[in-house]
């Protein structure tokens, strides 16, 4: 192998996940330990994944990365925590050997090449699909095996929840050193195999307080935020794996719910105050709530994260006809094909009953588009050496 | 007095208060006892007031009243517990005279007529200068002089602070019964004579949830409340009344949009969540956010109470430039003339460093208009007849 002029080449794809148990604030910023648990279910890859490529050759001069067609700066802290941990992982790996199968292999350069089939601006968590990728693949490129999720939780906290497919938990931990602060399958994917996702992307004004800075703010004066990650998470992260285990969607729907409202809540209780939901945001809440109450039962839930969008859960069965009432509510714009994406949806009409509980002033294009996916795997290996995101000559096939 | 045919009459004005550390939520329900103490500026009856006028008479057939030119139902549970309470304390002050001055005085029926110079819309806390004139004014008319703001308080939480000018705490107490859950001046408005009050009528799409009911969903649904309740506000209310005692600026406005915060967070928190603020409310926090950091140091503060309107805590100094500020933000759509109300503003200038530093998208009509005002007295005694609201013949003399 290190005979080879072309460089090796791994290719690698990670989910995106989203918390029905919020993380925000650190402990520790270095070591990107949480002040509490968290709970979230990993979305299907094959509506949203981030896809990363790396290589090494002895001819490489230095490291380098491209996220998203663009080379970035190799050098920001948080990338070489990865690549620092990982090389130690393979280099204590190799010790252990008897022989030494590639003796300079570790030493070569490594060029990195990442990209989203979602566009950043779509809101969602893309550093944690990206350090999850990142993390993976130099995982797999170097052979290395042992507990992953802690360095992928070095590149965003996030992110080593995007390790593991299903439902997934960060414990918090209670070490310095971070060696218990990991993420753990609570169910697979299989699990709930009728659980839908909606990611509603909502158009968006200003761009928000990143969710690091606005994390640390929160940290330093929310009395409300300490409060809610000592004394009212504990008992949720329990409720929330029993309302999985148990697959009671009632339960998940408004834990789901509440714990989106106090992590909001304890953003507005920060100082200056962080504003991540917008009008048509709480549209989309009074929205589910009329629904909900309609029916007299939890059939849609809603969270967001640091962004306007809304990520809904529902059961198969609610899909058609909730993303039909979305379409009265929200009318689509332009885009009536493009409003739709991901997973198929059926007509359905509304009963005149359901159009009456839900009668309120149609908002057009406050939804941008909608799209449909389900809970998914881990990170996969990508065989196909046609996807790899590098040539032979170990740089970028094309610009995204 | 009980020969003449014509009826007494008593008329008051009383004056809204705006809470600067939030009351949101009660022990008990009836008696309205509240779960934290607050504390209140008492607004300028100048600009903002309720008139009542109350009248008795041998020929009344029955109680009635007659708000904002409307006759209501004097049955309603809150005006009466005010009614009773006056009436019993009348009572008891008569038993302990020697001669019986008016035998038969306490048994005549009352008419009771009362009007706001806001409009209802405005969504100023109306029923607080309304009790607090009510009772009042039936205080004076009975000849009652005991302590009035518990009385005040049972008719609106609130309305206890009404019940004296300037600077007022209502402490939550700790008795059953309510009789130590009472209003205190901690300062009058003549220590502090340079601040002043901005009132930002807010256009709003939607009627709030009414505080009455949306406190009571938060004491059962929000685990932040109770522990701002519990361990937040004790340490504010004596920070906020040294701030004041200190009339130090910088302390009152921070902890006064810290509190007003924390109290929109427990609405956020409470489920279904509450909100009060839009993105007009938003946007005037971050003007407020941006003008302050622009000068270094907190020269004017924002407090919200259940609805979407602002009210605006500055120095006198610092009026002229801020409403330019805000015009240049929100302009005036139509009613350029109507945009300031009470007290004057000068024009000014504005820095061109100032003009990038608030440098952001005008919305038109955003702000309907702004009444200017400062810090005020207790409710007052109307001497001169003319202003009564009740005529000869007991009756309402006009609509409003």
């Amino acid at each position: 192998m290190s005979g080879e002029r072309c460089p090796r080449v791994v290719t690698c794809t990670a989910p995106v996940n989203i918390a029905v148990i919020k993380y925000w604030g650190k402990r520790n910023e270095e070591l990107i330990l949480p002040i509490n648990s968290s709970l979230s279910v990993t979305l299907h890859q094959d509506q949203l994944k981030a896809t990363t490529s790396a290589a090494v050759s002895r001819d490489f001069k230095e490291d380098r990365i491209w996220l998203n067609g663009r080379e970035e700066n190799i050098n920001q802290p948080r990338l070489q925590a990865c690549l620092r941990e990982i090389r130690r992982l393979a280099r204590k790996r190799r010790s252990g050997l008897e022989e030494e199968s590639a003796p300079s292999f570790l030493s070569y350069r490594v060029h990195i090449c990442s990209e989203n089939n979602f566009p950043t601006a779509a809101g969602l968590a893309s550093s944690a699909a990206g350090y999850a990728c990142l993390v993976y693949t130099l995982a797999v490129l170097y052979g290395v095996e042992s507990e992953l999720s802690e360095i992928a939780r070095r590149g965003s906290g996030s992110a080593c929840r995007s390790m593991y497919g299903g439902f997934v938990q960060w414990l918090m931990g209670e070490r310095d050193d971070g060696k218990d602060s990991l993420a753990q399958q609570i169910a697979p994917e299989s699990h709930w195999p009728e659980l839908r996702v909606l990611v509603l992307v909502v158009s968006a004004e200003r761009k928000p307080v990143g969710s690091t800075a606005g994390m640390q703010t929160s940290v330093e004066t929310s009395p409300l935020l300490k409060h809610r990650a000592e004394a009212v998470v504990p008992d949720r992260m329990k409720e929330m794996c029993r309302a999985i285990r148990q697959r009671d969607f009632e339960r998940f729907g408004q834990l789901t719910m509440k714990d989106s409202n106090q992590f909001h809540a304890t953003c507005l209780d920060t100082f200056p105050p962080i504003f991540y939901l917008n009008d048509i945001s709480r549209r989309i809440i009074h929205v589910v709530h009329r629904f909900n109450a309609h029916y007299g039962q939890t059939k849609v839930a809603y969270t967001f994260d640091a962004g306007p969008n809304a990520v809904i859960f529902c059961l198969e069965q609610t899909v058609d006809e909730f993303v039909s009432v979305l379409r009265r509510c929200f009318p689509p714009e332009s885009n009536g094909e493009l409003f739709l994406k991901g997973l198929p949806v059926g007509p359905v009409t509304l009963s005149e009953e359901l159009k009456m509980a839900m009668d309120m002033e149609p908002r057009p294009g406050g939804i941008q588009y909608i799209i449909i996916t389900k809970p998914g795997p881990a990170p996969q290996l990508v065989e196909d050496p046609s996807l790899h995101l590098l040539g032979k000559d170990g740089m970028p096939k094309q610009c995204s």
